[in-house]
């Protein structure tokens, strides 16, 4: 059996994990990031716990593991093993696998964290088996992830695959990136929350505003739940929310006509009622609806181990 | 010197050439499309002008032709030859590699005609030397073509880069695919001409208006003359324009960000006055802004010819 440790360097935690040559991940450590800190202090946090992660496998790091790969936000080129910049960290060409090296002698390889899990997810989730695959993930933001022939794609500059950062509508709702009107606004859970406030704002006293003051805040969930207990502004925010995501897919689709589109995140846990209605309208609007072949739309099935995994079998992404 | 025979197969014209292998077109040969009509006629017409072409050459086409590559319109499954539909030529399922072949004894390969001339501009012209490039012609409609790690890429099911039907502006201008606000409704010739009459009908009598009933029509280059000759309201039109190509252009790098974003198509002749503006928003919004690296933005080099040379090295495309 051959191992595997992928490190998922985000902005609240480090997790390191062992991943056999089944996909698997037999065991994992964790510290937080603590940011702001010098990026050498977080370095040897990362290279401790993949260490950690080892010891707890019952492994060897010299003798069993194969390499190690690293995910982490911002732009991360893959070549030199740089971390050209991350807004979250506060990292600026930070040379990470440099420094991972000098606590692991081992292979190390460095990727954009969405791309990882994207990764992940073609590897051993919901986008395995495909030849091209497209991964979005509905957090915060609306992050992109692009396998095209089995391998990675981010770009020649390492900053692709911003697929959350395309303008669905001009002049639109502004967008943390400084444009107005991109996919992200609309089909983040941010972007869900705020077009929820909005019709609660128009509509004080709806089962959304009672809902949201009982849980002390509005959620990504408040529509979702107010729609499925009779409220029919509640179903105008899900339907637009449906019908924006909708057409992000479409975009995408139309673009990249991959084997599979892969949808992740919080907000996907919603199931059938958010997929089949997406599922039809992408249906009746993508240029090939007269094709035999069309593009797979699957709910990602990893979850946060995703980014994992993906980190994990870097070594793979780009060989 | 290696010879290669690009087909152009378009809706109006068959355009055979013979290139060389310093993609220089040393010979044509064309015909008109005469569509409707058998898709063995065409064939045969195809099969003709390419030996025409090579006669015209002073060359054999058994000894001194290396191959014969096919662009045309539709869904062109390169892998099997088959032309699996075309709007325009009314095709549906066609072999067209197995036609060609009953008459030239040669490999025989197809490709999209949007994608063959992105590949023109890879090879020849202006993406010459990218890694990653994407090409978008603002004609009738807004094509575009995919080229990664020197390879075009055309999707799973050989319908993708539909760049164009891309939604920038969610319930916007209808666009012939059947959705609303497609890049391709504004920034295409025929979104131009669509927004210049819009403008002409909100102002008779403007510099616009008397231009065209001069020239007899509202042309894509009405809107450009008019503002030049110091029409306000034509101002608007081409700010407008402007404006909705550079966010479907950021658009495409936020996702690609290829080496080369290549412009090409009737409109780009109006040059520095359309480039310049679209380079600087682009610049301003682009994810990547504060980063080294960014990507170019040229015009396209080959004109029509795109698609017979990127046609004739289809042999290296997918090799």
């Amino acid at each position: 059996m051959k191992y595997y440790v992928g490190i998922d360097l985000g902005g609240t935690n480090i997790v390191a994990g062992v991943v056999n040559e089944n996909y698997e991940i037999i065991s994992k450590a964790s510290t937080k990031t603590n940011c702001p800190r010098p990026e050498k202090e977080i370095a040897c946090d990362m290279a401790k716990m993949a260490v950690e992660a080892v010891k707890k496998a019952g492994l060897d790091m010299e003798k069993d593991v194969e390499w190690v790969g690293i995910g982490t936000p911002g732009i991360a080129n893959s070549s030199t093993g740089v971390i050209e910049y991350s807004n979250n960290l506060g990292f600026k060409n930070t040379p990470m696998v440099e420094y991972i090296q000098e606590y692991i002698n081992k292979p190390v390889f460095i990727e954009n964290d969405a791309n990882a899990a994207a990764y992940g997810e073609y590897v051993a989730g919901a986008a395995k088996g495909a030849e091209n695959a497209v991964c979005i993930t509905l957090g915060t933001g609306v992050g992109g992830g692009i396998i095209i022939g089995g391998k990675i794609y981010a770009g020649s500059n390492f900053g692709g695959a911003e697929i959350g950062h395309t303008v669905i509508e001009v002049d639109g709702a502004q967008c943390s990136c400084g444009r107005k009107g991109c996919f992200e606004a609309y089909s983040s859970a941010t972007g869900l929350i705020r077009m929820t406030k909005e019709a609660i704002a128009l509509h004080p006293d709806c089962i959304m505003d009672n809902m949201s003051k009982d849980k002390g805040k509005v959620t990504a969930r408040t529509s979702f739940d107010s729609m499925r207990a009779g409220d029919p502004f509640a179903k105008e925010v899900v339907d637009k929310y449906i019908k924006y995501l909708a057409c992000g897919i479409t975009n995408v689709i139309n673009i990249f006509q991959p084997d599979i589109l892969c949808i992740g995140g919080g907000v996907c846990n919603e199931g059938d009622p958010l997929l089949l209605p997406v599922k039809a309208l992408v249906k009746g609007e993508v240029y090939t609806r007269n094709s035999q072949k069309n593009t797979e739309i699957v709910i990602a099935k990893l979850g946060n181990d995703a980014g994992i995994i993906g980190a994990a079998f870097l070594g793979r992404a780009n060989s």
